[in-house]
C-alpha cells in the first residue's frame, strides 16, 4: 500500500497488542497506507515478536513487544486494548504528552460516573479528563471526533445497536419504551484467554444467551439511544454466544408510533446513511447476514416490518473485531488525524 | 432394549422415512422397547435400505423402503413425515382403517382453516377429520391425546415457544401484547434436500434471521399462546439459522403485569412443570443452552428478570429433531397407546 | 433399561468422573441395563453433583462426587480416568481388594517398562502387577480379557490403528516396514481443561498435525501391530487436530506383498471381523466417515487399493470417546463380568 | 489502493466469475493497485450484478455479468474459471486475439494428452496450443511464465504437494518410490453448486477421505514431482474433506536416502525458498497450520523428521482459493505482465 501524498506516516502505538482486538488492530495498521506501527506493547509477551503469539503474522509483523512507556514515547497515536479500569492513567499520560489516545476499552465510554460505578465497579480517576473524551461512533458523532485527543472507541454490541436504531429514534418514528436488543456474538468477543467459556467443545454445536439483561454494554447502548431520542431510554439487552469466530448480529424490536408507515422508516434510514462509507442499508426484501461483513469495517442493516403487530424489526450485522473494535478505532484515528476516513479500511468482505 | 411386560410390540410405519425427521424417528423406534419398525415408506428411495441413505444405520436399520400402501397395511401406528398438504388423504385412509395416525407435518396443526389457507395456501380436505385432530403437545394437552386417533405433532419452533410461555400466560402474569419470540435453529430444520440455504460454506461462520415476521409457525405459536391466555394473541416471531446441526433456542420477551414479582413467575413455572419428565426448569442463575439437550426429548427452560424494564426473558432450548419432531411424536404414540410416556425416550443428553 | 435376567446389577465406580472420558463413561453406565453407578470420584469437584459440571446430565446423573477411597469401597468394578502415572497405586489397591480395575489411562498399556520410561518418563511401580494386566482390545485379545482383573483400556488412536491394520499384518499380506498412520482426532481428545490448544478460535476453521512422529501412542500402536506380525514393527504416526468435538479417522498406508490381490485382502478382513458386533467392514466402493460412528461403540473400516503403487489404504473411523475410551471400557467390563458383550452399547449412531 | 507509477491499469476479464474461484479472483482484482475489472462473465447469472450472487460484495463489486465474448473483447488478460473441457476453445480465441489467457481449470495442466484422456476423459483440441501452455507454479517455473501467453494455473492439491516436496526431490535427498500425499481440503474445494457432498449437516462434525487413490490431481502432482526428480514418479494421493470453508493441509511422507541428515534437508529447503515472497519455511519445532494462511497467497511449510523410520514428514498449508487458485492466478498475471509479482497479494493472514 502506498501513501498517495507522501505525507509523513502516522506513528501508531498499540498497548495490549497481543489480545484479539490488539492483534486485529495491528494487522489493519500494517496494511494502512498512511500509518505505520511505531511500537507494540505487551506485558505478558514482552520482547517476543507478535508473530510468535500469532504465527499467521510471520514475516509480516515480526516486531517485538515492548513496555508501555516505550510505546507512548514512539507514537503519535496511542491505542489501548486493555481490560476496563486500566486505561485511565495511560490516557492522562498520553494527553499530557499531546498524543491522540484511542481507548478500545470501556473506561471513557460512559458519560455518567454513576453508571460507570454501577456497571463496572470503579470511579473516574480524573473527571476533567472524562469531560474531554469523545464517544467515537463516527456515523453518529463524526464532528466531535475530528477535534478529539481522547476517543472512547465504542463497544461491539453498542455499535451494532446504535447504528441499527438511531435513525428510527432520532426521527421519532418509534416508541421509546419496550425496545428489545437480542444480540448474537462470535467467540472472539470472549477474548483470547482460555477458559471454560471459550473452549471448543463447550461452544461448538452449542448456543445460549449469557448475562441476560445484565451485560455491561446495556448502559452504553442506552446512552446512544437516549441521545437519539432526546430522553432517557431503558432497553432490554440479551447477548448470546454464537459458535463462529467473528461477528455480531443484533435483532432489534421496536414498536412504531401510530401512523408511521414502512416507507417513512425506510426513508429515514436512507437519508441518514446515504453518504456513509461503512453502512450498507439493504434493499427491502434482503436480510443482513453476518457472513457478508466478516473481516471488514462494514455494518449491514436490514429493515423488516411486522404489520400484524406494528413492530419494526431491525437487523444489524458487523464484525465485532473490525467495525466493533479495531476497524472503528482506525476510522476514528483517520478522522482525528484529518486523513481520508476510509484509509486502510477499503477491504471488500470475502464471499466465503 | 427389552419389553418388560412381554406385551406385543406396537407395529410402527413411517411414511417419508428418509427425510431428517423420518430418519430420526426410525432410530428412536429402533431403540424403543415396546415398538418395532413394521415398514418404512419412501418414494425417492423405494427398495433401497435406509442404511444406504444414512450409512450410520448400517447393520442396525437395513430394512428397505416400500410404498405407502404397504406401510399403512403393516402398521398399528402410522407416522407421516411429509411436506404440508400431502398428509390429509393419508390421514383419512389411516383413520378409516383404524390406525393411529401421527402427522409430523403441518396439515392438522391449525384449528382455523382460514389461517391454514392464509399461511399454507391450501384448504382442509375434510373438515370433519380436522375436528377429530388433536394437537400433540403433551405438556399442555396430554388428556386429549390419550384418546386420539389423529395427532398433529407440533412444529419445532411452536413447541419451544409454547413450553416457554404457556405458564406465564395461563396464570395471567404477563401482558398479552408485545410478545417477542426470537428463535434460532440448527440446519437440520432446513431439511435434507441440498440447496443454497443449507450449503456448508453459506452457513458455516455465518448467522442471520430468515422469513422475518413471516414464518408459517407464527399462527401455530399464537394458537397455543391464545389457548393459554384465553384470548387471541398476536406475537412477533423471528427465526434465525444457526451454524449447528441440531437444536432450537427461543429467547422470548414478555412484559410482566404490574405487581407481579419474580417469585410469582418462578412458582407458576415450577407448579406447571414439576411432574413433567421432559421439561427441566433450571434454577435461578442458570441459563438454558442448546448443547445440553441435543439428541434427547428434553426441553430446558430458564427464567430471567429484567427488573429495569419489568420484562421477563424466557429461554427455551430443545432438539428440533427430537422434542421438536421425532421424539415428541414417539411421546404422543406412547400416550395414545397407553404405555409409559417416556418409553424409548430415556436418553441422557451427551455432555459434548 | 431393564435387566432381563434380574441378576444383581454390577456396582460401578468411576475415578476421575468429571473429565471427558469419565463423563462419557458415566453416561454409558447410567444407560446400562446390568450395571449401576455406585460412586463417582473427583478431587476438583468433590461434593458437587456431576450435573453441576455437565448440565446436560441434570435430573439424570445428580450424584455428588466423592473421594477415591469411597469409590473403591462401593464398587465391584473400578474405572480410572486419570492422567498417566496416577493409576498404578489405585490399581494395586483395587486388585488387592478383589475389584476389577479398568484403567482408561496409559499406565498399563505398554508391556515394556523401557518403552514406558522412554515415552512417558516414569517406571513401573510394581512389575508383577503389570504382568497381570491385560490389553483390553476385545477384537484382538478377547480371550485374555474374560479372566482379567486388571485391564488396560487402549488409547483412542491405537484402537483405530490396530483394528485397521491387524488383519493385513496377521495374515502376512503386507510389508512390515514403511507403514504410515495418518490420524485425525476431534477436540475432546485434548481433554476438558481450557488451554490455548482447545480454545474455540484457535481450533475452529483451522487444522494441523501435532506431535509429528512424536506422539506417545506410537509405541502402543507398534505393540499391537508387532503382535499381529510376529515381529517388531516401527511405524510413522502423525496425529492431527480436527475442528469437530468427537471422533478419529485414521488413514493408513501399507505396501502389499508381491502377488497379493485385492480379493485376498478383503477376504482376510471379512473373515476376521465377520462376527464382531462393533466393527463394520464397509463394502468395496464405500468410504468410512467419522459422522457415521459418533456417539457409539462402532468402528467403521473401509479398504482401498492403489493399484498404481500396490499400496493398500485402510480407513478406520471411531468415536474417540466411545470405542476409543468409555465404550470400549464398558465392553471390557462386560467381557470380564461374563455378561453380553454388547450390553449397554447397542446404540445406533445418529444420522446427523 | 493506488498505482505507484501511474501505469495504465491492466484490464482483467473473468469468465466463470460466479463460482467460488471466480468470485475470489474478482475480489483480488478489485483490490489490485495495477489492474481493474474490465468485465465479468457468467452464463447462469447473466445481467445480474455479482453482488446479487455474493451479497458481501454489495457496493464494492456491483458490475453485472456479461457473456464471454464481451469479456474477451474488453480485456488484456482473461481468466477462465470453468469446469474442465470448457477452456480449450476460449484459450484458442484469446491467444489468437493476443490476450494473455490464464486457465484456472485443468485443461492445460497436463503435458501428456494420454494422461489427460485417462483421468479427464477428453482429448486435446489443439496439440500445438498445448505446446505453448506454461504450468504456472511460479516458485518452480517462474522463468517460463514471464514470456507466457497461455498459463495453466495449477490445481490446489498439486500446488501444496509440489511446493512441499520439490526441494527434497530436486536435491535427490529422498527415495522416489513410496511417496504418500495425505491431503485435507476445506469445503470450497467442492464448489458452490449445492449437492449432498457439500450440505452443512453432511459435512459438519464429519470427516472422511474421498476418491481414495483416484483423484484427478494425482497425475498433476506426479508431473511436478517427476520434473523435480528427473524421472517418472508415482505417488499415493488421498484427499479428505475438512469441515472448514477454506484451506488445504498436505501431510507428506518420504523415505530419506541413506546418509541424509536432517540438516541437509533443512538447508535444501532454506536455499530453495529463501527469496520466495509467498513461501514461509517454518523454523524447526514449529508446525504449519491451515489457520495461519487463510485468505492469503502464503504457503506455510514445516519439516519433521521421524528418525525411528528415517521418514521425512513435510506439512504444507495453503488457502485452496488463494495460493491454490485465485491468488496464484494473480501472481501468474503479475509475472506475465512484468509487474511486481506480489502486487495485489500483500495480504497479511488474519490471526483468527
Amino acid at each position: 500500500m502506498t501513501n498517495p501524498d507522501n505525507k509523513p506516516l502516522i506513528k501508531v502505538g498499540i498497548i495490549g497488542a497481543t489480545g484479539y482486538a490488539g492483534a486485529e488492530l495491528t494487522r489493519l495498521i500494517a496494511h494502512h497506507p498512511m500509518a505505520e506501527i511505531a511500537a507494540l506493547g505487551s506485558k505478558s509477551f514482552k520482547d517476543m515478536p507478535l508473530s510468535d503469539v500469532y504465527p499467521s503474522y510471520l514475516s509480516f509483523i515480526d516486531v517485538p513487544c515492548v513496555d508501555n512507556a516505550e510505546v507512548i514515547d514512539k507514537s503519535d497515536v496511542v491505542f489501548a486494548c486493555l481490560p476496563h479500569g486500566l486505561s485511565q492513567q495511560t490516557a492522562q499520560e498520553c494527553v499530557a504528552k499531546n498524543k491522540i489516545f484511542i481507548d478500545l476499552g470501556a473506561d471513557f465510554r460512559l458519560k455518567s460516573e454513576k453508571e460507570y460505578e454501577e456497571w463496572y465497579g470503579g470511579g473516574f480517576l480524573d473527571a476533567n479528563l472524562h469531560e474531554t473524551a469523545v464517544y467515537g461512533l463516527p456515523e453518529l458523532f463524526r464532528e466531535s471526533i475530528s477535534d478529539a485527543r481522547l476517543i472512547a472507541n465504542p463497544g461491539c454490541y453498542p455499535t451494532s445497536a446504535a447504528l441499527g436504531l438511531y435513525p428510527a429514534l432520532k426521527r421519532g418514528l418509534c416508541e421509546t419504551d419496550g425496545i428489545i436488543v437480542d444480540s448474537k456474538s462470535g467467540v472472539t468477543g470472549a477474548g483470547r484467554e482460555p477458559s471454560m467459556v471459550n473452549t471448543f467443545c463447550e461452544v461448538n454445536e452449542g448456543f445460549a444467551p449469557y448475562k441476560v439483561a445484565a451485560h455491561r454494554h446495556t448502559p452504553e447502548i442506552e446512552q446512544s439511544l437516549s441521545a437519539a431520542a432526546g430522553k432517557n431510554i431503558k432497553i432490554t439487552f440479551v447477548p448470546h454466544l454464537l459458535p463462529v469466530n467473528r461477528g455480531i448480529v443484533s435483532t432489534m424490536y421496536v414498536r412504531l408510533k401510530l401512523g408511521v408507515a414502512e416507507s417513512n422508516v425506510r426513508e429515514a434510514y436512507e437519508a441518514f446513511y446515504k453518504d456513509e462509507p461503512f453502512v450498507r442499508l439493504l434493499q427491502a426484501g434482503k436480510t443482513a447476514n453476518l457472513k457478508n461483513v466478516r473481516g471488514t469495517n462494514v455494518c449491514d442493516i436490514s429493515l423488516h416490518m411486522d404489520r400484524r403487530t406494528s413492530t419494526l424489526v431491525v437487523v444489524s450485522c458487523l464484525d465485532n473485531m473490525v467495525k466493533g473494535a479495531a476497524g472503528q478505532a482506525v476510522q476514528n484515528m483517520n478522522i482525528a488525524c484529518g486523513i481520508d476516513e476510509t484509509s486502510g479500511l477499503k477491504l471488500i468482505p470475502a464471499a466465503f
